[in-house]
């Protein structure tokens, strides 16, 4: 028995200590993106489940409509990670009993929107009044060829490490919606900012298509180190990163110029819903295809060595110490 | 859009009005205990959802352990109920930060212990901090043979009605947990009544036996009326209930003799997990012998008819007005 004063464990170490024993066959130890199940001749299905919840994962005013797309989002992200393809998920809502239809109706409809965007439906779920913030609960089921799914455990070392996308993006808009820095942006480059904290850009047409070419893959939901971490301790390799090939976007590097310390962001600030995945030197061309093919530039920015944990590079190949700030678990 | 003046729809409003028109195949129109899709060879997946809430669904000072059970089998309930076998299951926990690690291994001791008793595993899962109750849910699959599952909306005219256990005993037993009955029971009877509220007996090996056998089936959630109404709405036919013949505790039939309103718990006030089941007056043998096999009585307690609605008749045939408390969604 825990001491009652002992502080709380972290949710990695929970998951280890209490859940883990808990965890059957296609649970993958908890230590990936999703479950895998057999689904009818020849597939799997891949189980994915994520929570948001209102005042934490999004702002009590923020349109119902995005906050739809968010909570679909960032679990259609999790299953592109494994090179799947999403068909249909379950819904649970806890809400106000005073929260009125007009906002479930926006919801709704952003739910809709999403559906027709990436080929998902409804398949159940369940509503309960609660007396606490809105928390807003999916699971999203998707197929995937048996034995093609793409897990965080198999990177090999001499794999190049790639990303997808822009990162630090929406770290930095969710500073400028809480008004801590953009006083140096342009209107533009605040709001695109903004946009990219609330309304992930799952990679769903990217990740089923490095299927069969990616060793191992991840969505960038905890922070760029962090989730290369994931990779690394899943592999047991050691992952090299260099910052300068770190992908940014034009509004990323202005406010990064404005305060360096902003690079953080990038490394750390979770929530770009990138796919960050590791792959053979001789994949570049078909990696390179793929990505002109689904119109999602991906970027080579290190890779994978024989050992443990991961280290960052500045432009002179020195190991850049990274602060811990913006994201809690760090190996 | 709703005027902001009108009071929002009722549960069944809200999903007939906003989440139906989302639903895919195999959703069963959201009118359903679980949704199905397709499975290994000859098999299909039954899938369902059911949220806990701290100070809502459970108090706050209810063993851990027992919450834990209550959250797996809601869910285990409405896999039986279906004539499905549970196998596997997502949890997302949103629980306070200051949670301690003791609450939380009682809680995954809980669910070690029913995941012996009922046969399943963790799949996966999802970990949140949250400002409000802890909000726990749990999304299950089971797993049933292709078009065996017994659905709500397979009821025929002259089917008899059956429910498995005994009614309004969770009900009575959340009145004596609250204090607001129980003082002219023993003591023994009213740790029954609060043990069988905190508790629920899902019936996983009766539900499955009665594929085959059983023409409709559900769960008793919302109370027995309100669910026989789910059965005859589904399948358009009229129920007849006859009082006499609703099986009792001794203790709800103490307590109901000291209260004779407290009738309403038997009737609508929910949470009885157990099976109300329609099938023909041929299949009653075979019935009789589940029964015994599984050691779970089951009492015949009406019939189906022609028409719609549902009627709830005395001893002398006469019709029973029952109180709506108890019970939002009645037809």
């Amino acid at each position: 028995m825990t001491k009652a004063t002992a502080p709380p464990l972290g949710e990695f170490e929970r998951i280890a200590r209490f859940f883990a024993p808990l965890a059957g066959r296609g649970a993958l130890n908890l230590t990936d993106d999703v479950a895998l199940i057999d689904g009818p001749a020849g597939e799997q299905y891949a189980l994915t489940t994520d929570t948001i919840i209102e005042g934490v994962d999004y702002f009590p005013d923020d349109p119902p409509f995005q906050v739809a797309q968010k909570l679909l989002r960032v679990n259609l992200s999790d299953i592109a990670a494994k090179g799947a393809t999403p068909f249909g998920y379950l819904l649970t809502t806890a809400l106000a009993k005073t929260q009125g239809d007009a906002w479930l109706e926006q919801f709704t409809q952003g739910l809709a929107a999403d559906q027709k965007e990436f080929g998902v439906v409804l398949l159940g779920g369940d509503s309960s009044g609660t007396p606490g913030p809105a928390t807003l609960t999916l699971a999203l089921i998707g197929k995937v060829a048996k034995g093609r799914a793409v897990l965080r455990s198999t990177a090999q070392a001499g794999d190049q490490i790639y990303v997808s996308g822009t990162l630090g993006d929406s770290a930095l808009g969710l500073a400028v919606r809480k008004g801590e820095i953009g006083a140096e942006l342009s209107a533009t480059e605040r709001d695109y900012l903004v946009d990219r904290y609330r309304l992930p850009r799952p990679r769903a047409a990217l990740g089923p298509r490095l299927a069969g070419i990616a060793h191992a893959m991840i969505d960038i939901s905890d922070g760029l180190l962090s989730d290369l971490g994931h990779i690394c301790a899943a592999s047991r390799l050691h992952g090299v990163l260099h910052q300068p090939r770190l992908p940014l976007s034009p509004a990323a590097r202005a406010a990064i110029a404005v305060n360096p310390r902003l690079n953080t962001a990038v490394t750390g600030g979770g929530d770009d819903y990138e796919l960050l995945f590791t792959a053979p030197a001789t994949a570049a061309e078909a990696i390179a295809q793929v990505s002109v093919a689904v119109g999602v530039p991906v970027t080579a920015i290190g890779v994978m060595e024989k050992g443990e944990g991961f280290a960052l590079l500045d432009a002179a190949g020195h190991v850049v110490k990274v602060e811990r700030k913006g994201y809690a678990h760090f190996s």
